[in-house]
């Protein structure tokens, strides 16, 4: 019997970077009642750092290729700096948070991408989801705040996209909870016109969704996110909500996924 | 009443550096049985790491000053990087460890160092260990790996000797556990001479430590390791041990600290 809803929130890099943004971000995310866990992004800091040190992004049609000192770079940023600073920052608004990547607890278990037309290294896929690891913290009220970071079985570290890794974490977790999913980016919602910000398509269901994609009305940037949404949904995810650092009060125009 | 044996135990960054050291090191501590907490430090790659970031690091007599690109590099390097290889090399090892700082479920709370002759910068000493936390997790059989970071009531995360987080650690879980600290560094334990690796002193009572502090033999390095074990003795921490890599086998050489 599933009387408890869980709520995984999903927040992207670029609000991270956003001072003023991710502390109103934060102060919505504590006061969401019931468990929930955060999922984070890590924006351009990696590429900053990885600049400073002297390593070379490189990419390929658009995707990072995540190369050995990437990896290290990402596990620093990622796994370090961005997720220790979120928990404190959690534990002086009275949120019981503990920073986490996939190896903790074996939580986010991956296989390495296999090798195409290129080989994008050190990047994962999603395999498992540890959710009675993730059940037993929450049962105790510790809240978990992920890095996308995923772990083979043969630990080693793997950069995983993050809308992924929330994804698979609801999903894995609908078997306890009713799952409710957000995504929260640097845009309103969904939009019908990638130009207007103010173009947010408030209801997709899975026939909608069909159409936006035949009319190629979703930038590519969104597709990932939708295609994410819509598996979630067939697996019992409750509910899908996509929008901006205010999506979590409810109060702005977003984007709502649904059957 | 405290019938279950608790061990801490801190390895020193350079042994983590020695890559086959450490393996060895890590093998001896998996196969240690009953509940037990690595700490970790992190050696010289925060310094490296900073130095390729064009930090400077400042020294004052040999300390090191943690100004606000310094905690940044630390929060990486051992909240991140070290950590997280850690606990996934933990991990395949059947171990079930977690990695976390002192803002994980405020388990290390401590006081910015008070400025008196120089201001060491984002330098804490510990105040409080959330002994109950750390307790809730070894319950679940989960193991937590700790970097040498601490963060204060305010949320601000403070570079912390990691033997002091060690022995604070030891002290507070003595209320529920009967508790053993180990120190592990480069040292085959506490020298006679420090230029001779073999004259290691078998067993020290506080006693024993008094003469050898009148009579200069304890080289500066060792004085904090001592001072720690000695305080920690004080506040029911049942033995501590100082050793090397080898030292949780008990084949070795190493130094028993007793009353």
């Amino acid at each position: 019997m599933k009387n408890k809803v869980l709520k995984v929130v999903k927040i992207g890099g670029k609000l991270i970077e956003d001072e003023s943004k991710f502390a109103e971000f934060l102060n919505d995310f504590v006061a969401l009642r019931g468990p929930k866990i955060l999922v984070h992004g890590g924006g351009n800091l990696a590429t900053e750092i990885a600049g400073k040190l002297g390593y070379k992004t490189q990419m390929f049609e658009g995707r990072r290729i995540t190369d050995a000192d990437s990896i290290k770079v990402i596990t620093m940023v990622y796994g370090g700096l961005i997720n220790k600073n979120i928990v404190a920052k959690l534990q002086i608004l009275n949120e019981n948070a503990i920073g986490l990547c996939g190896a903790d607890g074996m939580s986010i278990v991956s296989k390495k991408r296999p090798v195409k037309e290129v080989d994008f290294g050190f990047v994962g896929d999603v395999e498992k989801i540890n959710s009675e690891f993730i059940n037993s913290l929450l049962e105790q009220n510790i809240m978990p705040v992920f890095s996308a970071i995923s772990c083979t079985e043969e630990g080693v570290l793997l950069n995983t996209n993050g809308d992924s890794v929330a994804a698979e974490i609801a999903k894995a977790m609908s078997d306890i909870y009713e799952t409710e999913l957000y995504f929260c980016f640097e845009k309103k919602g969904v939009l019908a016109n990638a130009e207007n910000d103010d173009s947010v398509i408030q209801e997709i269901t899975s026939e909608k969704y069909q159409e936006l994609l035949e009319e190629k009305i979703i930038s590519d940037g969104m597709l990932p996110k939708l295609h994410n949404s819509f598996q979630a949904l067939e697996s019992g995810v409750k509910n899908i909500f996509l929008g901006d650092f205010r999506l979590l009060n409810k109060e702005s125009v977003y984007t709502k996924i649904t059957d």
